[in-house]
This record gives C-alpha cells, structure tokens and sequence, in this order.
C-alpha cells in the first residue's frame, strides 16, 4: 500500500554490517563483471559517438569514464559508463526478471564516487541498496513489463541508480521518496531499439537521469509520494499486470544480487545455451565451416521473439541473432568480443552457416536449454542438447572465470599490468578508502608519441 | 507501415514558404502565449531548485533561461524553459489529444537560438514541423495512452522537440529517423506526479531529451528505424490501442496548429467551465464569501479523474481541484495567478467554500461544459451553466486577450516596458533576424543596490 515509502526507508536506512558475507562477495563478482564488461565496451563506436555529442554541452570534467582519458562532469560520465558496459550485450542478468542490473547502477556509482570520496563500505552498501530497489521494481512488473516491449534494464535501473546515489548523499526518507518518483516518471526504454546504440543507450539514461532524480530531490524538487503504487505510477502505467508486493516482500533478508548471473558470451543471454552447444560440436567434431550444409535448432519461443535476426550486417545485430550465434559455435569454436564485430558478422563462412541455419521455437524447452542439429555434406547428423548454460544460476561462472573475462575484456583498454592492477582492487573493493583510485586506475595513460 | 520514415521526411524538408498565413499566424499566439506562461513562471520555487540542483553539473553557459538571470548549457536551458512554462499549468492545449504542445518544443528552441544564430523564419519553420511531429505521434495514441496514466505532453513532447531541434540542425532524414527513435525511446512522465513540481519537470525533460536527441543523431548515434511504429515501438509499448494513420494523414495540409487553444486561468483545463460559471455568479450576484453555504458541480467524468482532491494546502495542488476552481471563482471573481499560491488555497474564505462544495459526474456533459448550483444563507439557489468554455477552439482568447494574458504573467518577471518590447518582437517573430536578440529582452536587468 506504501511499497515507494518503504523502499525509501529500507534504502536510506539499510547498513553495511547487516549485509550478509555471501551478499558482500557477489557484489564483488557484479563489480568485476561490471568493470570487464565497462572496459570492453569503452572502446566501441556508440562511445566515441556519444562523448564527441555531448561534450559541447557537459560541465566541470570532475568525473572519470572509466576505460577513457576524456573526463565530462558526473550525470555524463554516468550516460558514457552506462553505454559502455551495455554495447556488447555482455553484462550480468538477473534471470527473474531479464533486468541486466549492475550497469545502471554502478555507471552513476563509480561516476559519482570519481567526484566525490567514497569509502569501499559506503559504495558496497550503496550497491546492494540500489541493486535491490531496481531488481524488486522489476520483480513487480515482470514478465507483462517486459513482454509488451519495455526495456526492463532502463525502466528498473533508474530506480536502482537513483536508490544508490540518494544512498551517498544522506537523502532523508523524504527525499529519497521523491527522487524513487522522478525515476518512475522518467523510466523509459523500448526494445525496438535492440540491434541498435538506442539499447546501450538505455542504462546510460537511467544511470544519468537516476543520478539526477537523487540529486534533485535533494534539493527539494518535490515528486509524487506514490511514484511505484499510485494508481497512475509506474507499475500501473507501464504494466498491465503486477504484484506490488514483490517490492516489499523480505527486505534486509532475501537479497536480490544473490540471483546474478554473468555471461560467458557477449550477446543476449537467450543465445547462450545454442552457442554452447555450437562450441561443444565444434570441438567434438573438429568442425570445418564448408562441410556444413544445414543447422536446425530447437530453442525456447522468447529466443525467436528476442533473436530472430538472420539478415544482418552489423556486429550489434549479431548479438540478437541466434543464427549468428549459431554460425560463429560451429565455424569458429568461440564466441568472444572478436565473433561479435562488423568483420565477424560479413566474414563469408559465418555468413553462409547463418543463412543455412532454421530455428524452431518449443514451448518444452526453458531458456537455459537448446537442441541442435547439424547437418553435414557427407550425410552425417550431428546434435547436441544443452539443459543448463554456462553461466546460469546453477552454473555459474568461477571468481576465477570472472577474472578470465575480465582481462580479456580489459585488454581492449588497459595493458595487461594495469588491468590486473584494477582487477586487484575490485575483488577488494570494500576495504578500499576511496573509490576513486579505483576508477582513476581504469584511464589509459595516452601514449607518448 | 513506414511511419516513423514518413514523419521523417516531412520534417525535414518542410519549408516556411509552405505554411499557410493562418497557421503562421497561430504560430505567433502559440510563442506569444509562450512566452507569457515561461516569464510567469520563471518566478516559481520549482525552477529555483531545478536551478541550484543543476548548475554544479551544468556545461559553458552559452543559453540564457527565459525570463532569468542565470544562464547555462543549451540542453539544461531547456528543462528549464521546459518547467517555468508548465508549471503553472498555463500553458496552450490541443484538445484533441489534451497534450500541452508548445512547451516541449519552444522551451529546446529558445535554449538552442539562444546559443546558436537562427532566423524567425526558421524559427517558425522549425517551430511548426516539431508541433506536427508532436501533436500527431499524440492523435496516433490519444485516449487510451492517457488514460492509463502517460502524461502525454512529456511522451509526445519529446518527439516535437527532437523534431525542431533536429529541423533547426538540419538533420538527413536517416538522422531524423534516429534522433525520432531516441525520442521515442526516452518518451515518460507519469500522471501520478500531477500535483507536485514532477509535473513541470515532463515537458522539460521532454525538451532536454528531445534536443540531445536531435544532436546524438546527427552525430551517428543509432536507433531503431521504426520507433514510432515497429512491434515494440512507442506506440505499441505505450498504448493499448491506437491508430498509426493519425501520424501522416494530410501531411503539410491539415496543421495541428490550428487547433491550439490557450488558457484564460491557469489550472488544469477541465476545470475552466466550473470556474467561468463561478466568475460569472460572483459578477452577477455580488456573492460574499459568507453568505455561500453549499456548492454543487456537475461535470464531465473526466474532470473528477483529474481534478478531484479537495483537502489540500499547496498552490500547485489547487490547480488540480475543481473544488478549489469553484471556490476562487464564487469568492474572488476571478482566477489569476495570485489565486493559485498556496497563500490562495489556504485563505480561511476559500477554504471553507471549497469543503463545501460537492462535484458529480454526468456523461452527458462535455468537458467544455459545467453546471454550478450555489446555495446561500439566505435559501436562494443561484445555478449556472457553461455550455462552450472561455479558451476552447470555439470561443478562441483574441489577439488583445493573448496580449493582456503575456502582460499579467510577464508582470512576475520584467517591468512593463520591457515586457511590452518582447511581446512586440514575439507578434514579429517571423520577421527577426536574430530570435536570440528576443531571447536576451527576456532576461530580467538586476537590480542595482
């Protein structure tokens, strides 16, 4: 009945010390992921394009974006982090609810935390607070939320990063209403941008207008006090149907961040068990690309509605393309950052394997499973089945995974020494004094002509 | 099927020599009406805050703010036009769709001709392809978007700011499909915020948004093609029902804008026939306060959705309470600015002939019409009724009424000369070779000590 209410008290409120160990790490795991991830991303295109538009009009260069040497004032740095650690598709997931949660909220944390001291514990706390504010908002609209077309990851993240951003400031429980309300009034995100900067676009929005919405309300720029339940909020408006009480329901006890999960693969997560199969014959079979004459997948109905992308040309829509996903399994072996570019969606031999793929949606199969078959020349019929992706909840990837990744995403960025040095400080971030040395050591040192 | 192309297109070729006079001409009262409420409202404690909450983030203070001192970048001079002119609910409405249209989009052109050298020929060019850009993604989804909740002037707003500022920049059309799909895909503000500074904040977020818009198009920055149209578009994301063809029927032959009405009270304008009834009893009967022992209302249905509280004690909550339209019209005789402070709304009179007054619904009055019965100490029952309200598209303000309106509410911002000097440049503004010359007579002189 007043779930925007007791979000904000449980936020302004909620303590380091009560956040159970197991929580503490995971947000660890969710800040690596989300710094791997923000590093791979910083170099693409959607970035560049971004700065280069927005620079003419930003303020004081106080922040840092992590993985550039350009600096732009927080809410900015906050949108330019929130495009790079969602351009590859490679962020986390929470499977509850489809929301990809750390990238909101961590784009506007470490943007604030680079213009304003804070301690390891106060970004940790700040973290789970608004992790659990945007993934419970999800958790009330989800699946009708979602299925109608919204974007979760923007629409629930700008109530995460505005949860957080309050959470450093001292927002009062008042405030901290507000600014939950000028999120919801500007939760926005359609999927028809997939396949598109417009996706990227999305958490860099909702951790630059989250950011906004605390600082706001901090100032006294009053909202509406029923901004989740009111009966034009968010949750009536943007749903046809929700559970409000998923909001409110265990607060300080069930942890959301407990149910992360992080991508092997950088694409939309829906391709993943498709992708491992494809891997699987691959190095089984000691694939060769011209040998295979036709590849038929069976996979859950969400991932012809998310992924039917066959026609393509740009490597942003090959993360929504199965077929894609497919090809590259099975021609390549590997589905790292290099099978996602421009090249590796026009490379002749992914192209044609693509075109002779078909995929069937079965309602029998979840979205953690997938049936392949492949067809070669000499006849033979190749399948393989898939019942638990690598990286689902009850597969996760390792701590020791985590940093895999997150070197191999960081080397677009950073030389191995300074990546390592980062992922160093990030497994420790909560003992850290001050965030920023932590963010400033993600910037590359321009080379010296 | 194309829509979203379809718009595109118009906009960016459209050129002034094609505007039919009578539509220029309701360009001019749409920017003088403007004007008027922007100056008024310049004043309010919500710009105040919008103000000190952002300038710490704010970039090169190259626009001025209508009817301040301060001056910041062109993107954050636009939300702020984009609050001063909504947030005494003054402004202009189509009321086919009930959008406050020219708010969203003069409040980013003004910001951007401010910083940037623009004709008033291309001024009013720009102006009336954003306000068709606006008005019509509005037809497309009007009613059902807004009765679920959408504050329409935010949602469709932004598409008619995008629209102008990408006209004024010049835009290709692919562009224009972009900065139109980034529009989109930001499209928010929730009815729930009605009552609270959030309200004024849509339209100026919408301005901000749809400008930044505009520039990270131009800048390459891509989005969905069909964001109007596409399966999880703007339209289908955000409406149950609605009716593409509304977006390109009559292209550059039916203007929307010359159905605009603007506001003879600054209130939400469903209540505008109970208080002209009430003005008109308080005139005809000399009615005292004290003698007024029972108010009843009958209203369209819609009026009690938007405008039912009645136990209120802030301003900015009267101009959504028809209790409170009632009680300033039978009591003051009029319904200015000065009757929508929260001074007015807790003035011991008022207060009491607003809890007395009781409102019902009738389906068979049009939201143009009202019924007032007052009951008087005495036993005389006084009725009147309201069949074409004062301000609707049949019983349009006039030029001279439109003048004497900018001169009431400029009154808050500039002395009257100067007042006088923009409203003449405003009637002009086709004419000037320079629309920041009428932006800088906006700027209030300081005071010297």
């Amino acid at each position: 009945m007043a779930e925007t209410k007791t979000l904000a008290s449980y936020i302004v409120n909620g303590r380091y010390d009560d956040i159970p160990a197991d929580v503490r790490h995971e947000a660890a795991r969710s800040l690596v992921n989300f710094l791997a991830v923000a590093l791979g991303g910083s170099v693409d295109p959607a970035v560049d394009i971004a700065i280069r538009a927005m620079t003419p009009f930003a303020g004081k260069p106080a922040a840092a974006i992590l993985g550039r040497v350009e600096r732009l004032d927080p809410l900015h740095a906050s949108l330019m982090n929130g495009i790079s650690s969602h351009v590859d598709d490679f962020d986390d997931t929470t499977p509850q609810n489809y929301i990809h949660p750390t990238s909101p909220v961590a784009s506007a944390m470490f943007a604030y935390a680079s213009a304003n001291r804070v301690t390891g514990r106060d970004f940790v706390n700040a973290f789970v607070l608004g992790f659990e504010a945007e993934s419970r908002v999800g958790n009330a609209v989800y699946p009708s939320h979602y299925d109608i077309g919204w974007h979760i990851t923007g629409t629930a993240g700008i109530f995460g990063a505005a949860a957080a951003i309050g959470r450093l400031r001292g927002l009062s429980e008042q405030q901290m209403v507000w600014a939950l309300g000028l999120a919801g009034t500007q939760a926005a995100g359609l999927r028809e941008m997939f396949g598109s900067m417009g996706k990227a676009f999305h958490p860099g929005r909702a951790a630059q207008n989250g950011y906004a919405s605390a600082i706001l309300a901090e100032n006294g720029f009053t909202a509406g006090e029923r901004g989740i339940e009111g009966p034009r909020g968010f949750a009536a408006v943007q749903s046809a149907k929700y559970d409000l009480s998923k909001v409110t329901v265990a607060l300080g006890t069930d942890f959301n961040l407990r149910r992360n999960t992080y991508k092997p693969y950088p694409c939309g997560i829906v391709n993943h068990p498709t992708i491992e199969a494809c891997i699987e014959l691959h190095r089984a079979h000691k694939l060769q690309a011209a040998d295979i004459t036709a590849v038929r997948l069976r996979v859950a109905p969400l991932v012809l509605d998310l992924c039917n992308q066959q026609n393509i040309t740009r490597g942003l829509q090959g993360k929504f393309s199965v077929y894609h996903g497919a090809a590259i399994g099975l021609v390549r072996g590997r589905a790292g950052l290099d099978e996602y570019t421009d090249a590796a969606v026009n490379d002749p031999a992914i192209k044609r394997v693509r075109e002779c793929t078909t995929a069937t949606g079965d309602v029998s199969l979840t979205e953690d499973q997938a049936r392949v078959e492949v067809e070669l020349s000499d006849g033979r019929r190749l399948t393989w089945s898939i019942e638990q992706s690598l990286g689902n909840v009850h597969r996760p990837l390792s701590d020791e995974q985590l940093s895999e990744k997150f070197r191999m995403c960081a080397a677009r960025a950073l030389p191995p020494d300074t990546a390592n040095a980062v992922l160093d400080r990030c497994w420790r971030i909560a003992e850290l004094d001050d965030i920023s040395t932590l963010v400033n050591a993600t910037v590359p040192v321009p080379q010296r002509a």
